[in-house]
């Protein structure tokens, strides 16, 4: 199959590696042409010519804006693409963004599915990625063997814009752990005690999570490389309180988790992973 | 041997029986002795007899200052037990209170380890707590064996009070991502997309925990019994912003967590799971 692939950064690069050693023809298109000189892929001067070229295309981009750029812009995808084709948008972007991009695709008869991911780029690596799709059971079915080549798990949601809300709780969920993990962490530092023995105590019970074996290892570790970079999560936590706004959902706790990603952004630190939220709390 | 339990409620009172089934004998004393009638068990009139007649006592209470009555009050363990003799204190209280009941036992010659728990009431039924202990290590050697009839997951994380640290570390996270689930259920419940596929959803990826499992579900269910009354959680993070405020450690997320359980409790709902976060965010 001849499968478009957009957004070739530390997620999109891996994911278009397994779908082309899935034996897929790869197309592509970047912004900066230099960043795709290395693969083995065919290289389009612009999304329409991609999508000209393909039965599916991925985007795996940053913003809604970004998405809607690329879809719908000049030379987009929507002025190549042919009716009955795929959009599988692998992006983090905003459930109304998704479905107004879905809506116009559809008046050309093109489908699309939002299919935001978890996991990282390690879970990319490893094709391991937790897969959140919105849009049309029967573009799911079509789009699934490529997708079980990404990840081993693939859930349903619901209509368009449904996989953009859950991703959007993954990301509320996630960050608040990684907070919360800072929090305690650094207050049994001040207490004087191992954090490396509080995370072995915790492993066992109620509290335990991914996010506290891998977070909560990196913050007792000092390694704040990313990983995913802070950046991203201060963008996505735009999202969701903009999105509850939007919906009268009162989020305290989130709220304040956004509040402590603007400090971080302040302090530079927005390249570094999440688990910098360490570092908000001993900035003096 | 001879083993005192004092605190005999919702955990006490399973983590005793495994101790009989291990052919402990049991000695307790109750504040209330009609809550210990139908236990097969040498019930004594005040703490100290119980002291007195064991060579090791379990407290299993509720605050710093049930613990500091039962050890050091009238009548309290320390008029009866003997030197080379040990208290584990499984009751969830502040670091220093334990330290400072751990010293007034030390003159005596009297052991205590603080060895809170996680897992709740259905982890004291099954056996399978996780126990954060804080004392000496030959003190913790003593209790392993009677430890191990408890739970599977028994880390030394330090001296006196270090246990109570990682516990407090450990509500922290645990209703923090309590409070996260309900924010993030929320919002999608408002936006229309079924609150149980997004939890399938992110069950495989980077938000994936126990609290999202268990506390999700009742959520999506509406099932608010606890579990867990949400009067302990709101009692536990008192302890732990007392502590912040001590340390001069900055807690904003635990601060608002904190604040939604101020209001479960004005809305009457203290005695049902901490899962019932999710009401204060529909209160209306």
């Amino acid at each position: 199959m001849n499968i478009g692939f957009i957004g070739l950064g530390a997620m999109g690069r891996p994911m278009a590696r397994h779908l082309q050693a899935a034996g897929h023809a790869l197309h592509v298109w970047a912004r900066r042409p230099a960043s795709v000189e290395d693969l083995p892929a065919v290289v389009w001067a612009t999304p329409a010519e991609v999508g000209a070229a393909c039965e599916v295309v991925f985007t795996m981009v940053t913003s809604s804006a970004d998405v809607e750029a690329v879809a719908l812009g000049e030379h987009g995808l929507i002025e190549g693409m042919a009716a009955g084709s795929l959009l599988i948008d692998c992006s983090t972007i905003a459930p109304e963004a998704a479905r107004r991009i879905a809506g116009r695709l559809g008046e050309r008869g093109i489908d699309m599915l939002d299919a935001p991911v978890s996991g990282g780029p390690q879970g990319a690596i490893d094709a391991t990625l937790a897969i959140m799709v919105g849009g049309a059971a029967a573009a799911l079915e079509r789009a699934r063997p490529l997708l079980e080549k990404l990840g081993q798990r693939i859930v349903h949601v619901g209509p368009n814009g449904a996989g953009q809300v859950a991703k959007a709780c993954n990301q509320i969920i996630m960050v608040a752990a990684i907070e919360a993990a800072a929090e305690a962490l650094h207050l049994s530092s001040a207490a004087g005690v191992d954090g490396g023995k509080v995370r072995q105590a915790l492993a066992g019970g109620s509290a335990a999570s991914r996010v506290l074996e891998v977070m909560g290892k990196r913050m007792v570790e000092r390694d704040f490389a990313a990983g995913i970079e802070a950046r991203l999560h201060h963008k996505d936590l735009g999202l969701v309180l903009a999105a509850a706004r939007q919906s009268g959902v009162p989020m305290p706790l989130t709220a304040s988790v956004a509040q402590q990603l603007n400090a971080l952004m302040a302090l530079g630190l927005g390249k570094n992973d999440t688990a910098a939220l360490w570092c908000v709390l001993e900035a003096k």
